[in-house]
């Protein structure tokens, strides 16, 4: 164990025996200290919403396929002109020290070992460019909590740019934060310093509490942002937050050149829907003009089959990754994203789909179960 | 603890820190007696309806909008020729010196300092007048339990009327008591006197059951009685208890100012439908000839913001604040309507209205749910 | 207590004091013997059918309807020539000497005092003429397993004609005993005799397992053997055991003179709909030819009147009023029967029905619920 | 007990009582050893589509029928030229020693007792030879589980050609193994020896894992590999596990002379849907050109009849059988199929079919309940 500031963040760095990936937050738990537990696993209100994320993916079922006469599954997919090793990435996800000591550098580098795809948060705990460095030449997307101060968006975006990232990801479903009462009971205040914004009067984050970050960020987050952070970077940029047809479409008249299905992993928003309930709709709405990126709820492999066979062109979580984080450092990162790849896998043999494309187009049941 | 007639009340003052609403029943439960708690909390037979009011919600889902540019949701509303801060309100609850030794004079000074809408009971604890004056000027409605004996309801509605309520809530769905299990259990008789009954011989209430007050009311309630008693006021008659279009549009037939959809709480026919089931059929039958209050299991932000989205105008409940009126009186009751305002907001913003009209346009989504 | 042959009856003589009908069971089960109990509790296989009948009362829901203009609800109603004081009649139950000594004669005792009507099986422990002699002149129905003796069955008939019974029920669900897994694990066997069973060679059920008894019944049940009954007694004959418009059809072109809905309390084939479920269509193809009986898993008024507003006549229930006769003799009878009376007058005012002809034409919702 | 390798075999030749198949699972896990049990009763990943291939037999219900004039309903059924006694047949199903010393030879010693059909599995403990010799004369099935090695695969048909199997069971479903949580947590590798593999190379499973065995498998099977076998053996040739009209026209198109409806009892695909929820679809496109044999969560005999009334023509189970094998070797693997047709018999007698034939025309319900 490392001690930041009174905080005890795991350091361990070693491959973990995964069974399944629901099972990794019982593990993490005891690791994790209970304030940065509680905000990672946390979800808004009585996390209905958070729940059904989970539950949802039972709305739909895969169709084994026989005689397709397939064999090696192939789980790369080339997206946004990138070629990945496998269609589950990281989702943007926020002071990854809270896990761990070294934060989004070992989540960084147990992605690009599985030759997929990181995407950072505004509120990393490692610096972009720390965290780029340690991706190794691996993809990488830079995620944006809109400041209300424009030198501050600025500065980000240059140094994201410097870096390298391939993408900007502006996250618009957190213009408020979320009502989450583990936070509340857990009176939790960030005792790790936010990289990122260090060099801001309004603070490094350290010692403050989500809603206090989030009131420097922008409330009022409309069309024109996204028009003008694509002219300022020159950048692709993936709107993230969206949840219905309508603003799937506003983002792309704005000239958004990615959707991002999420519902902030049901920290957010609670009483919405579940996000795999909303992205069939969406994709159809969508049409293909730009890719879509789904999160929210996603465990199993069935789950990334699921929501690729809806409309997703990648799929991304977030928490277990953490918890992998957390457990195993680098390699746990890495663990974790072969665990639920070697899902995903038999899943594609079983459905008779060898490639992501084949998966994209696969039948799904509708039939209603209660649990 | 003040103790009168031998039945602990609480004397309470002061703010709370509330986690959620729901929480606040166990809360309460430890200082309101068991026989009042009972009363309180309770529905009628195995409370079916009084459960899926609250479940309900779930059948309904709010769309979290992105790229709305909006910041700062305003929670005012104009109803009623009212100009009220919140679209959230009292429902006329009875008997609340059975949480409080206040009882409805600390209830309205709650209401009163959230800018919210006080509604009495008849069977209230404290009388007309004291608990206008104590609402200092704030508006507020008077409900109305028709009685078999007019010359006693106009002695209601002329004290009700010089106390300056700015309309009069008729009760239509208590023609006879609910069967309340929990009163039954407990044998329960009031043990704090009504106000309002005591100049009439049939009793104040203390030491009577709900059975036997509900004797001297009128069981034969028409749509006379709505004419009658708006003739005889000059006041607004909202008619509450209302649970099909059917029956909203004979109220408003027969003169009714308002509708206030309501199973009352479950507590009294038990295996109807959840209140909010039943809502947008009755507003589209209505069709904003006018103004809708609604209630029956509202405990969060979200439930508010789906009545409203559904064709409420305004939204009430009970229970809650009674608890919170228990737990801190006057303060305590505050606390509850700013719990709620907060989740309301935070709502608000995260679904893209920055205003109550905004809110009553937002789409919700009906996938179905198990839980 | 009585002890017949080894067995403990109950010969309790007391007025009850219910809070609700599913709470008897509770206490019954402490006073009747494991084997009695079991038999009469039991369903067939896992009683997934058993519990459904009950559940699916919440398929529907009663419309609260205000603005009625009605007070003091008629129970009382007419149907098969006979005028009843209430719509909740005594289902034909096997050997009730299981719950108390004096068996059926005090159930009749108990049904005739509410002004309702008896239905006396087959399978009593008490004779036809003692149970209708109890009865005081109220009416009563007698239920006829069939055998495959027809000199049993003219028998028997001959017996109940004397006694002036007013209708014949025919059950025809039961030619062969349903798997009923209680009665395998208690391996229980009749300890009472059966006494229209008496006087024939196939013994008297006593010592006799289920099995056995129904090994003397007619296993094929047809059309001509309604005809045959309603031709030999002249009597009305309603065929019970009816779970589908094909067969209350048949039963009508067979001469039916009226149709008792039933799945045998969930006792007879597991795996089918809840007798609820299929009333309403039942109910449309009978088209008003002749009235229709319902019962299996009827245990609270609204239950009684959701009945009624699907189709039936007549509501019957046997459990609940067999618990009663365990816990209180004829009055304990009484008492059941004043409970469900009372919960359902309550209903009826709530619904806006001032009789059981309005409760027959009382709106239903079908808002869908998961409990 | 008989020690194998380690491996404590049951060797209990017995009757058994059996209450229900259901209840046999607890009995069957005190004398299996874990690994054992876990191979036997697990699924694939969080065993969801385990869990609702039982469940959905709730989506469906059983009308029971009356004045039908039958009794003694007949089991017996003709189909692939066979004449049985009962529709339900043994699934073919992999390493019996790990129940029972005498594993399939016992099992088709029982099965041979009721007059049923036996599918013996590649993967059998005992051999072909053996277990086609212990059957009596009773027909036999040999499923096949296709090796990429030819000479294997001829090897096996020629053995079970010369052994007289009247079918040839081609499973397509199990490409790669599933997800089996159970094995891994078991760390689980095959005890016992695989009779039909220990002539080759590649072992005869005795310390391996399924993974490994598998692993010599097949996993591109196409429609010219089932032309290519029925070809070979001039045998009848069914495909196992077919879940989509797709896939049932495209093996018929191959020459399928019976398409196997089943997910392999959840073990393979988790996500998919419930097996029974697949079938009436299935019968529906396949329309009578070749028999459908169908399993996967059958354990009732109100399951069996739903399953018929579907489309099936034979229903296969194997846990259950296997759990009695366990415990009571030949005599309970008898006794549990004479539970599940005593079941059957009762519920094709309440619901009014004389014959499998009538079962095959019996009417469903489809009212949705939740458990």
């Amino acid at each position: 164990m490392t001690l930041t500031n009174g905080y005890e963040q795991s350091d361990r760095e070693e491959k973990l025996n995964i069974l399944n990936l629901p099972s990794l937050e019982g593990e993490a738990k005891k690791i994790i200290p209970t304030g940065g537990f509680g905000y990672i696993f946390g979800g808004a209100e009585d996390e209905w919403t958070l729940k059904e994320n989970t539950q949802a993916f039972n709305h739909a079922q895969i169709v084994p396929r026989a005689l397709s006469n397939i064999d090696h599954p192939d789980l790369s997919t080339d997206v946004f002109g990138l070629h990945l090793k496998t269609p589950v990435m990281m989702a943007p996800t926020a002071a990854q020290g809270l896990a761990h000591a070294k934060g989004e550098t070992d989540t960084a580098k147990g992605v690009a070992a599985v030759g997929g795809l990181m995407a950072q948060s505004t509120y990393s705990s490692t610096s972009i460019a720390d965290t780029a460095a340690a991706g190794n030449g691996a993809p990488q997307f830079f995620q944006l909590y809109m400041s209300k101060d424009w030198t501050f968006n600025e500065s980000l975006l240059d140094e994201a740019k410097k870096a390298g990232v391939k993408a900007i990801i502006l996250t618009v479903d957190a213009t408020v934060d979320g009502y989450r009462e583990e936070d509340i009971i857990n009176n939790f205040q960030f005792p790790i310093p936010m990289a990122n914004l260090e060099k801001f009067a309004s603070g490094d984050g350290k010692g403050q509490g989500i809603g206090e970050i989030y009131a420097a960020a922008a409330q009022k987050i409309g069309p024109d942002d996204v028009r003008r952070i694509a002219e300022y970077t020159d950048l692709p940029v993936i709107v993230k937050g969206i949840q219905s047809p309508e603003d799937a479409l506003r983002a792309i008249g704005a000239g958004a050149a990615g959707i991002y299905v999420s519902n902030h992993g049901g920290r957010q928003l609670n009483g919405g829907p579940a996000s795999f309930d909303v992205l069939a709709d969406i994709a159809k709405a969508v049409n293909h003009q730009v890719p879509i990126i789904f999160d929210s709820g996603v465990r199993r492999g069935s789950h990334v089959f699921k929501a690729l066979a809806s409309g997703a062109d990648l799929v991304a979580f977030g928490r277990p990754v953490i918890y992998g984080l957390a457990l195993g450092g680098a390699e746990g990162v890495q663990s974790v994203f072969e665990a639920i790849d070697h899902e995903l896998e038999i899943t594609m043999q079983l459905a008779g789909t060898k490639t992501i494309e084949d998966v994209k187009h696969a039948p799904l049941t509708h039939f209603q179960y209660n649990d």
